[in-house]
Protein backbone atom coordinates (compact mmCIF):
# COMPACT_ATOMS: atom_id res chain seq x y z
CA UNK A 1 0.00 0.00 0.00
CA UNK A 2 0.91 3.71 -0.30
CA UNK A 3 0.94 5.11 3.25
CA UNK A 4 1.21 8.87 4.49
CA UNK A 5 2.76 8.63 7.97
CA UNK A 6 2.03 11.91 9.28
CA UNK A 7 5.00 12.77 11.90
CA UNK A 8 7.85 10.42 10.58
CA UNK A 9 10.65 11.45 12.51
CA UNK A 10 9.31 11.35 16.33
CA UNK A 11 9.83 8.19 18.48
CA UNK A 12 6.28 6.65 17.60
CA UNK A 13 6.96 7.88 13.62
CA UNK A 14 10.71 6.13 13.33
CA UNK A 15 8.45 2.57 14.56
CA UNK A 16 5.72 2.77 12.38
CA UNK A 17 8.10 3.99 9.97
CA UNK A 18 10.39 0.34 10.49
CA UNK A 19 7.43 -1.76 10.66
CA UNK A 20 5.25 -0.51 7.74
CA UNK A 21 8.45 -0.72 5.62
CA UNK A 22 9.23 -4.00 6.69
CA UNK A 23 5.96 -5.06 5.79
CA UNK A 24 6.43 -3.75 2.57
CA UNK A 25 4.25 -0.29 1.82
CA UNK A 26 5.60 1.89 0.15
CA UNK A 27 5.81 5.05 3.08
CA UNK A 28 5.77 8.77 1.97
CA UNK A 29 6.98 10.33 5.43
CA UNK A 30 6.03 13.59 6.43
CA UNK A 31 7.39 16.09 9.29
CA UNK A 32 7.19 20.15 9.68
CA UNK A 33 11.30 19.96 9.14
CA UNK A 34 12.22 16.24 8.20
CA UNK A 35 10.84 13.42 5.83
CA UNK A 36 9.90 13.22 2.00
CA UNK A 37 7.29 16.62 2.21
CA UNK A 38 7.76 18.99 4.16
CA UNK A 39 4.29 20.14 6.22
CA UNK A 40 2.91 21.48 9.21
CA UNK A 41 -0.54 20.01 9.97
CA UNK A 42 -1.84 22.44 12.46
CA UNK A 43 -2.21 24.83 9.27
CA UNK A 44 -5.12 23.73 6.91
CA UNK A 45 -4.03 25.60 4.29
CA UNK A 46 -0.63 22.78 4.30
CA UNK A 47 -2.76 19.90 4.62
CA UNK A 48 -4.23 20.94 1.12
CA UNK A 49 -0.82 21.74 -0.11
CA UNK A 50 0.40 17.96 1.66
CA UNK A 51 -2.31 15.72 -0.05
CA UNK A 52 -1.69 17.90 -3.46
CA UNK A 53 2.00 17.00 -3.12
CA UNK A 54 1.06 13.32 -1.99
CA UNK A 55 -0.88 11.93 -4.74
CA UNK A 56 -3.57 9.08 -4.59
CA UNK A 57 -3.17 6.84 -0.98
CA UNK A 58 -4.29 4.31 0.37
CA UNK A 59 -4.08 5.11 3.94
CA UNK A 60 -3.11 7.83 6.14
CA UNK A 61 -1.19 7.14 9.46
CA UNK A 62 -0.59 10.08 12.02
CA UNK A 63 1.84 10.04 14.83
CA UNK A 64 1.80 13.66 15.30
CA UNK A 65 -0.24 15.67 18.10
CA UNK A 66 1.45 18.30 20.27
CA UNK A 67 -0.17 19.41 23.21
CA UNK A 68 0.71 21.84 26.74
CA UNK A 69 1.19 19.95 29.71
CA UNK A 70 0.15 21.91 32.88
CA UNK A 71 -1.55 22.12 35.88
CA UNK A 72 -5.17 23.43 34.85
CA UNK A 73 -4.94 26.72 37.03
CA UNK A 74 -1.83 27.45 34.97
CA UNK A 75 -3.29 27.18 31.80
CA UNK A 76 -4.53 29.88 28.91
CA UNK A 77 -7.28 29.98 26.67
CA UNK A 78 -4.20 29.87 24.32
CA UNK A 79 -3.24 26.52 25.62
CA UNK A 80 -6.36 24.81 25.12
CA UNK A 81 -6.17 26.30 21.89
CA UNK A 82 -3.04 25.04 21.45
CA UNK A 83 -3.72 21.82 22.44
CA UNK A 84 -6.87 21.60 20.00
CA UNK A 85 -5.41 22.98 17.12
CA UNK A 86 -2.16 20.74 17.63
CA UNK A 87 -3.90 17.53 17.81
CA UNK A 88 -7.41 17.54 17.38
CA UNK A 89 -8.03 20.29 14.04
CA UNK A 90 -4.84 18.89 12.64
CA UNK A 91 -6.11 15.42 12.71
CA UNK A 92 -9.95 16.28 11.99
CA UNK A 93 -8.29 17.69 8.91
CA UNK A 94 -6.51 15.15 8.09
CA UNK A 95 -9.38 13.36 7.66
CA UNK A 96 -11.70 15.79 5.68
CA UNK A 97 -9.53 16.71 2.93
CA UNK A 98 -8.34 13.16 2.78
CA UNK A 99 -11.40 12.27 1.93
CA UNK A 100 -11.19 12.28 -1.23
CA UNK A 101 -7.80 11.18 -1.84
CA UNK A 102 -8.08 7.65 -0.19
CA UNK A 103 -8.75 4.23 -2.02
CA UNK A 104 -11.82 3.01 -1.11
CA UNK A 105 -11.36 0.97 1.48
CA UNK A 106 -8.20 2.95 2.72
CA UNK A 107 -7.95 4.36 6.03
CA UNK A 108 -7.10 6.89 8.48
CA UNK A 109 -5.56 5.91 11.72
CA UNK A 110 -4.72 8.83 13.93
CA UNK A 111 -2.95 9.07 17.30
CA UNK A 112 -4.80 9.41 20.75
CA UNK A 113 -3.58 8.18 24.30
CA UNK A 114 -4.65 7.24 27.78
CA UNK A 115 -4.45 10.56 29.07
CA UNK A 116 -8.26 10.82 27.16
CA UNK A 117 -8.99 7.94 29.60
CA UNK A 118 -7.14 7.79 33.32
CA UNK A 119 -6.44 10.90 35.22
CA UNK A 120 -2.03 11.92 34.48
CA UNK A 121 -0.71 14.91 36.40
CA UNK A 122 -0.43 18.02 34.17
CA UNK A 123 -2.61 16.18 31.18
CA UNK A 124 -6.00 17.87 31.16
CA UNK A 125 -4.85 18.99 27.87
CA UNK A 126 -4.00 15.70 26.43
CA UNK A 127 -6.90 14.20 27.54
CA UNK A 128 -8.94 17.26 26.08
CA UNK A 129 -7.64 16.58 22.69
CA UNK A 130 -7.36 12.72 22.47
CA UNK A 131 -11.09 12.46 24.00
CA UNK A 132 -11.92 14.64 21.41
CA UNK A 133 -10.12 12.56 18.68
CA UNK A 134 -11.53 9.05 19.89
CA UNK A 135 -14.93 10.25 19.69
CA UNK A 136 -14.90 12.25 16.54
CA UNK A 137 -13.57 8.72 14.86
CA UNK A 138 -16.43 6.65 16.23
CA UNK A 139 -18.72 9.49 14.99
CA UNK A 140 -16.97 9.55 11.83
CA UNK A 141 -16.76 5.81 11.04
CA UNK A 142 -20.35 5.24 9.66
CA UNK A 143 -20.70 8.51 7.58
CA UNK A 144 -16.80 8.30 5.41
CA UNK A 145 -17.54 4.38 4.49
CA UNK A 146 -16.26 2.22 2.62
CA UNK A 147 -13.17 4.58 4.25
CA UNK A 148 -12.11 3.13 7.48
CA UNK A 149 -10.96 5.42 10.19
CA UNK A 150 -9.83 4.19 14.02
CA UNK A 151 -7.51 4.87 16.39
CA UNK A 152 -4.74 4.29 18.48
CA UNK A 153 -4.62 4.86 22.21
CA UNK A 154 -1.76 3.90 24.05
CA UNK A 155 -0.34 4.56 27.73
CA UNK A 156 3.69 5.48 27.96
CA UNK A 157 6.11 3.93 25.81
CA UNK A 158 8.59 1.27 27.24
CA UNK A 159 11.30 3.39 25.23
CA UNK A 160 9.88 6.99 26.73
CA UNK A 161 9.91 5.62 30.38
CA UNK A 162 13.54 7.51 31.11
CA UNK A 163 11.46 10.63 29.66
CA UNK A 164 7.86 10.09 31.28
CA UNK A 165 7.92 7.35 33.35
CA UNK A 166 7.68 9.58 36.54
CA UNK A 167 4.33 11.01 35.23
CA UNK A 168 2.89 6.97 35.19
CA UNK A 169 3.31 5.61 38.47
CA UNK A 170 2.31 2.05 38.54
CA UNK A 171 1.48 2.37 34.69
CA UNK A 172 2.31 -0.74 32.85
CA UNK A 173 4.19 0.75 29.74
CA UNK A 174 3.71 -0.75 25.96
CA UNK A 175 6.54 -1.38 23.82
CA UNK A 176 6.72 0.47 20.45
CA UNK A 177 6.64 -2.79 18.85
CA UNK A 178 2.93 -3.38 20.00
CA UNK A 179 1.94 -0.24 19.20
CA UNK A 180 3.46 -0.31 15.43
CA UNK A 181 1.89 -3.99 15.38
CA UNK A 182 -1.72 -1.90 16.19
CA UNK A 183 -1.44 0.48 12.91
CA UNK A 184 -0.62 -2.40 10.88
CA UNK A 185 -3.90 -3.98 11.99
CA UNK A 186 -5.56 -0.70 11.76
CA UNK A 187 -4.03 -0.55 7.95
CA UNK A 188 -4.31 -3.94 6.79
CA UNK A 189 -7.69 -5.25 8.59
CA UNK A 190 -11.14 -4.34 8.16
CA UNK A 191 -12.06 -2.92 11.23
CA UNK A 192 -13.91 0.96 11.32
CA UNK A 193 -15.17 3.11 14.12
CA UNK A 194 -12.42 1.67 16.72
CA UNK A 195 -10.05 3.25 19.49
CA UNK A 196 -7.46 0.88 20.30
CA UNK A 197 -6.63 1.33 24.12
CA UNK A 198 -3.46 -0.07 25.17
CA UNK A 199 -2.79 0.14 28.41
CA UNK A 200 -5.47 1.18 30.88
CA UNK B 1 -26.56 26.28 47.90
CA UNK B 2 -25.85 29.27 45.26
CA UNK B 3 -25.71 28.06 42.14
CA UNK B 4 -24.23 29.86 38.80
CA UNK B 5 -26.50 28.02 35.99
CA UNK B 6 -25.25 29.05 32.53
CA UNK B 7 -27.50 28.85 29.39
CA UNK B 8 -30.43 28.97 31.80
CA UNK B 9 -32.77 30.22 29.02
CA UNK B 10 -32.65 26.63 26.82
CA UNK B 11 -34.61 23.71 27.06
CA UNK B 12 -32.23 22.24 29.73
CA UNK B 13 -31.80 25.03 31.31
CA UNK B 14 -34.99 25.94 31.89
CA UNK B 15 -35.83 22.40 33.43
CA UNK B 16 -32.72 22.74 35.35
CA UNK B 17 -33.73 26.41 36.63
CA UNK B 18 -36.72 24.86 37.63
CA UNK B 19 -35.76 21.86 39.47
CA UNK B 20 -32.97 23.57 41.23
CA UNK B 21 -35.02 26.79 42.77
CA UNK B 22 -37.82 24.10 43.87
CA UNK B 23 -34.45 22.05 46.02
CA UNK B 24 -34.57 25.37 47.74
CA UNK B 25 -31.07 26.57 46.13
CA UNK B 26 -30.56 29.99 45.07
CA UNK B 27 -29.95 29.94 41.34
CA UNK B 28 -28.14 32.46 39.28
CA UNK B 29 -28.96 32.76 35.80
CA UNK B 30 -26.51 33.48 32.83
CA UNK B 31 -27.66 33.64 29.28
CA UNK B 32 -26.03 35.90 26.35
CA UNK B 33 -29.51 37.90 26.17
CA UNK B 34 -31.49 37.05 29.21
CA UNK B 35 -30.84 35.83 32.60
CA UNK B 36 -29.85 37.84 35.71
CA UNK B 37 -26.38 37.66 34.03
CA UNK B 38 -25.48 38.76 30.59
CA UNK B 39 -22.29 37.06 29.19
CA UNK B 40 -21.36 35.11 26.36
CA UNK B 41 -18.73 32.27 27.84
CA UNK B 42 -17.56 31.30 24.15
CA UNK B 43 -15.10 34.76 25.16
CA UNK B 44 -12.93 33.94 27.80
CA UNK B 45 -12.68 37.84 28.97
CA UNK B 46 -16.47 37.73 29.78
CA UNK B 47 -16.35 34.65 31.91
CA UNK B 48 -13.97 36.56 34.13
CA UNK B 49 -16.57 39.24 34.37
CA UNK B 50 -19.03 37.18 35.23
CA UNK B 51 -17.74 35.37 37.82
CA UNK B 52 -16.57 39.11 38.79
CA UNK B 53 -20.16 39.78 38.67
CA UNK B 54 -21.44 36.44 40.47
CA UNK B 55 -19.42 36.80 43.74
CA UNK B 56 -19.08 33.38 45.85
CA UNK B 57 -20.67 30.04 44.52
CA UNK B 58 -20.95 26.76 45.65
CA UNK B 59 -21.55 25.28 42.30
CA UNK B 60 -21.41 26.10 38.57
CA UNK B 61 -23.95 23.88 36.17
CA UNK B 62 -23.82 24.55 32.61
CA UNK B 63 -26.22 23.58 29.92
CA UNK B 64 -24.72 25.20 26.97
CA UNK B 65 -22.70 24.00 23.94
CA UNK B 66 -23.61 25.25 20.29
CA UNK B 67 -21.79 23.36 17.78
CA UNK B 68 -22.22 22.98 13.83
CA UNK B 69 -24.21 20.04 12.40
CA UNK B 70 -22.87 18.84 8.65
CA UNK B 71 -21.45 16.29 7.11
CA UNK B 72 -17.93 15.70 7.23
CA UNK B 73 -16.89 16.30 3.87
CA UNK B 74 -18.88 19.86 4.29
CA UNK B 75 -17.12 20.98 7.44
CA UNK B 76 -14.75 23.88 7.72
CA UNK B 77 -11.27 24.16 10.16
CA UNK B 78 -13.68 27.19 10.87
CA UNK B 79 -16.89 24.69 11.76
CA UNK B 80 -14.80 22.54 13.45
CA UNK B 81 -13.34 25.91 15.69
CA UNK B 82 -16.65 26.98 16.57
CA UNK B 83 -17.28 23.69 18.02
CA UNK B 84 -13.81 23.77 19.92
CA UNK B 85 -14.98 27.61 20.99
CA UNK B 86 -18.89 26.90 21.58
CA UNK B 87 -18.81 23.86 23.59
CA UNK B 88 -15.01 23.14 24.88
CA UNK B 89 -13.37 25.83 25.41
CA UNK B 90 -16.11 27.38 27.08
CA UNK B 91 -16.60 24.47 29.82
CA UNK B 92 -13.03 24.68 29.99
CA UNK B 93 -12.42 27.84 30.60
CA UNK B 94 -15.91 28.01 33.51
CA UNK B 95 -13.80 25.38 35.04
CA UNK B 96 -10.31 27.14 35.35
CA UNK B 97 -11.70 30.68 36.00
CA UNK B 98 -13.67 29.20 38.52
CA UNK B 99 -11.49 27.72 40.52
CA UNK B 100 -10.90 30.36 43.24
CA UNK B 101 -14.59 31.03 43.11
CA UNK B 102 -16.23 28.13 44.19
CA UNK B 103 -16.19 26.72 48.25
CA UNK B 104 -14.51 23.60 49.17
CA UNK B 105 -16.57 20.74 48.11
CA UNK B 106 -18.33 23.12 45.13
CA UNK B 107 -19.24 21.50 42.22
CA UNK B 108 -18.68 22.38 38.35
CA UNK B 109 -21.19 20.23 36.21
CA UNK B 110 -20.62 20.24 32.03
CA UNK B 111 -22.86 19.03 29.72
CA UNK B 112 -21.81 16.88 26.84
CA UNK B 113 -24.52 14.32 24.76
CA UNK B 114 -24.56 10.64 23.48
CA UNK B 115 -22.75 11.68 19.99
CA UNK B 116 -19.42 11.50 22.09
CA UNK B 117 -20.03 7.45 22.13
CA UNK B 118 -22.23 6.53 19.61
CA UNK B 119 -22.66 8.34 15.77
CA UNK B 120 -25.45 10.30 15.15
CA UNK B 121 -25.98 12.52 11.46
CA UNK B 122 -23.99 15.06 10.90
CA UNK B 123 -22.95 14.97 14.59
CA UNK B 124 -18.96 14.80 14.33
CA UNK B 125 -18.34 18.16 15.52
CA UNK B 126 -20.96 17.49 18.47
CA UNK B 127 -19.39 14.37 19.03
CA UNK B 128 -15.81 15.95 19.08
CA UNK B 129 -16.79 18.60 21.80
CA UNK B 130 -18.30 16.05 23.88
CA UNK B 131 -15.42 13.68 23.81
CA UNK B 132 -13.18 16.50 24.71
CA UNK B 133 -15.00 18.40 27.79
CA UNK B 134 -15.82 13.87 28.71
CA UNK B 135 -12.24 13.52 28.48
CA UNK B 136 -10.64 16.88 30.59
CA UNK B 137 -13.91 15.96 33.56
CA UNK B 138 -12.15 12.58 34.44
CA UNK B 139 -8.80 14.08 34.26
CA UNK B 140 -9.05 17.13 36.33
CA UNK B 141 -10.95 15.56 38.89
CA UNK B 142 -7.96 14.59 41.02
CA UNK B 143 -6.13 17.67 40.15
CA UNK B 144 -8.82 20.07 41.53
CA UNK B 145 -10.07 18.43 44.36
CA UNK B 146 -11.54 19.06 46.87
CA UNK B 147 -13.65 21.17 44.27
CA UNK B 148 -15.29 18.46 42.09
CA UNK B 149 -16.62 17.74 38.38
CA UNK B 150 -18.68 15.43 36.59
CA UNK B 151 -20.11 15.74 32.91
CA UNK B 152 -23.86 15.06 32.28
CA UNK B 153 -24.16 13.06 29.00
CA UNK B 154 -27.91 12.64 27.86
CA UNK B 155 -29.54 11.08 24.71
CA UNK B 156 -32.03 13.03 23.01
CA UNK B 157 -34.87 14.71 25.44
CA UNK B 158 -38.23 13.55 25.31
CA UNK B 159 -39.39 16.87 25.19
CA UNK B 160 -37.30 17.19 22.06
CA UNK B 161 -38.10 14.50 19.83
CA UNK B 162 -40.20 16.66 17.60
CA UNK B 163 -37.22 18.49 16.72
CA UNK B 164 -34.62 16.23 16.85
CA UNK B 165 -36.05 12.93 17.09
CA UNK B 166 -35.14 11.93 12.97
CA UNK B 167 -31.45 12.09 14.44
CA UNK B 168 -31.90 9.44 16.75
CA UNK B 169 -33.64 6.45 15.15
CA UNK B 170 -34.70 3.41 17.53
CA UNK B 171 -32.83 5.52 20.47
CA UNK B 172 -34.85 5.94 23.57
CA UNK B 173 -34.87 9.19 24.35
CA UNK B 174 -34.66 10.48 28.10
CA UNK B 175 -37.23 12.90 29.99
CA UNK B 176 -36.02 16.33 30.88
CA UNK B 177 -36.22 15.13 34.63
CA UNK B 178 -34.18 12.84 34.67
CA UNK B 179 -31.53 14.85 33.29
CA UNK B 180 -32.41 17.20 35.70
CA UNK B 181 -31.96 14.70 38.58
CA UNK B 182 -28.45 14.29 37.34
CA UNK B 183 -27.48 17.70 37.73
CA UNK B 184 -28.71 17.29 41.60
CA UNK B 185 -27.15 13.93 42.17
CA UNK B 186 -23.84 16.06 40.51
CA UNK B 187 -24.55 19.45 42.58
CA UNK B 188 -25.58 17.91 46.02
CA UNK B 189 -23.41 14.64 46.26
CA UNK B 190 -19.98 14.00 46.36
CA UNK B 191 -19.01 12.36 43.36
CA UNK B 192 -16.40 13.77 41.49
CA UNK B 193 -14.25 12.79 37.89
CA UNK B 194 -17.99 10.94 36.91
CA UNK B 195 -19.80 11.21 33.31
CA UNK B 196 -23.40 10.33 33.75
CA UNK B 197 -24.40 8.47 30.87
CA UNK B 198 -28.08 9.03 30.11
CA UNK B 199 -28.93 6.58 26.99
CA UNK B 200 -26.91 4.35 24.49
Amino acid sequence: MRILLIGAAGTLGSALHTTLSARGHEVLTVGRTRGDLRHDITDPAQIAALYEAAGPLDAVASAAGDVPYKPVAEMTPQDWTAAFRGKVLSQLELVRQGLDRLAPGGSFTLITGITARRPVATATAAAMASGAVEAFVQAAAPEIAPRRINAVSPTVFTESLDAYGDFFPGFTPVPLAEVAQTYVRSIEGSETGRVFELGQ
